[in-house]
């Protein structure tokens, strides 16, 4: 792997955004979080496919506008907001999004913030992540950009592939924010694409195809399939239902290029912040400090001879590990010229990959 | 089917509580609350379920406290509120808790309750739908009373089967609040005993010996898998954790007699209600109203040759039709015998079964 300094890779991420119209801030805002996302391993996130993102469903195809102004919409519940982003730069409103629950679960215990005519906010994982590390319990969901999901029992894709995320502040007692952060189909259509490329089989139940039966050969297929069956099924479900209340679209509507007069194509977001210590009786047995009674909680859970079990998180803290030991972000070397590409685009400064300094995993 | 008058249901529920300590107030919510299991068909937490709970784990076994008075803690968050249930019967605290997450949803478009020392509150599906019938989004968690749980890589039960039930005022929508209620095991273990009694073999990734190997024999289940592998783990670690921050206990001493001095096994809830209004921008496509924005997402998604597809809720809402077709609650004839068992040891009338009406399916 190459190593890139953070300050490198914001500078050619910031620049990119610029190129594309983005302001100033939010092309900080997307290097800081495209920073997150290679810091932490989350290599599906990355600049290279945030950018790829803006120019399929982005600036470049009207998904997203630079400079947008998010608008606050009247609200008269203390502990609530909702936004009109018009289709601002997502991390630009999932970062004030979390930053406003954050100020609403210091006054109430609790807050809360759902956003209309959002634009992919790329890693869920990310803000509440930050929000944990900052000593919050968080929460956000948001509906995906395209319906690529069978309900349960049904044969078309109607739901997205709906991620939710909650995020923990443990870093007192494991070291690092228990981040519960997954998409509600069983496989991402990115790794379908993997298993054809590589001649592979898929696991059953993962999806179906154009008649809406389950395949196993990733040739084949047209949608993808929930995890846990009806149990996946109801979790996408509910960030559709969210979507629906704040003024979400038509799921299927958000896949299409000419959607109906009057319809909107825009996903939503909703995020929810708690402050720990509105949850606290503080009761905690043996005299323990909350942090104490956390921790020995997870130490129960992995005890007993689960040593071997991984916290949700814990693949994304040993990457921010191994980020540090490198002292610097990781990029393979097609990942690097890719990145050059970029670069040149905008007329960046390119990496020298003879120079660049390397790391041995 | 045999059918039993909400009435003389509640009545025999009432007098059996009664009997065994619980004030007139909780054996009236206990009746109110196992009404609603049987009008919905929940037959897992109908009241002989109620009570056989009760002689294991609550007032006969010390695990609840007839009469027990409810703290509620000091908090400096005005949106959420924690309490000491003391060991009250769970449907008391449970109904309290949600009626109280109504009333802060109303003012701050969110509320929050966390209850630690609490008992068993049955089936966390029926106080979502309350809050959903009243026009309210609500989500509750809860520890379980035992470890079955093995957590996703691991060997031995460290984790509850921690349901998670998430409620959605549809009525208008769809003529039933959509309830999303599941524990997050993939099979509960009284559904592995039914496998052992008649003779079936398991689906695989379900249970696990002694040697916390997966096994299909359901004689040889020692402990449950959580579904959908590491997703359902980090929906039940979400309850633990949720759990250690309000002042829960270790997972696994919960399951044990004799717990080490200064230790607690007394499970925690968590209520939280959202306001639908508190989450609306008011911009519907096509100028639709909220409700009727709610409609139109749940008809895609069970549009496009979709309608074989059951929503999370259904079932309960066909139980209610029943229920509502036959004048009654329904019953089968062995649980009638198990109403009188119950009848004749708090000296209540018994059922005739010559002479209660009968309901074909």
């Amino acid at each position: 792997m190459l190593i890139i300094s953070p300050e490198a890779h914001n500078a050619l991420a910031k620049a990119a955004y610029q190129y594309r119209g983005y302001t100033t801030a939010e092309s900080q805002d997307a290097a800081r979080f495209c920073e997150m996302t290679a810091r932490h391993g989350i290599r599906t996130h990355n600049v290279i496919k945030a950018l790829h993102l803006d120019d399929h469903f982005g600036s470049r195809a009207g998904g997203c506008v630079p400079g947008a102004r998010m608008d606050k919409l009247p609200s008269r519940f203390a502990a609530s907001e909702v936004w009109n982003a018009n289709k601002k730069l997502g991390p630009s409103v999932g970062f004030a999004a979390i930053e406003r629950c954050i100020t609403l679960a210091d006054q109430f215990g609790i807050g809360q913030v759902s956003v209309d005519n959002a634009f992919h906010y790329l890693w869920g994982g990310g803000y509440v992540m930050e929000a944990a590390k900052r000593g919050y319990i968080a929460y956000t969901n948001c509906t995906a950009a395209l319906a690529e999901v069978v309900p349960f029992g049904g044969k078309f894709p109607t739901l997205g592939t709906n991620p939710h995320s909650w995020g923990f502040p443990t870093t007192d007692a494991v070291g690092y924010p228990i981040v519960v952060d997954w998409a509600t189909s069983t496989m991402a259509m990115g790794r379908v694409q993997q298993f054809k490329r590589e001649g592979k089989t898929l696991p059953p139940n993962v999806a179906v195809n154009a008649n809406g039966e389950s395949t196993t050969d990733p040739h084949d297929v047209k949608a993808l399939l929930p995890f846990g069956q009806h149990k996946g099924y109801g979790l996408s479900l509910i960030n559709e239902l969210y979507g629906a209340y704040t003024g979400g679209s038509l799921p299927t509507l958000r896949s299409i290029e000419n959607i109906p007069e009057g319809e909107k194509r825009t996903p939503t977001f909703y995020f929810q912040v708690m402050h720990p210590e509105a949850l606290s009786s503080g009761q905690f047995a043996k005299g323990r400090t909350m942090a104490a009674n956390v921790q020995a909680v997870i130490r129960d859970v992995l005890g007993h001879g689960n040593d071997n079990c991984l916290l949700p998180g814990q693949i994304e803290a040993m990457g921010a590990e191994k980020t540090a030991k490198a002292g610097g972000l990781l990029f393979p070397e097609p990942e690097v010229l890719e990145l050059n590409t970029l670069a040149k685009e905008c007329g960046h400064p390119e990496f020298d990959l003879a120079t660049l300094p390397t790391f041995d995993d």
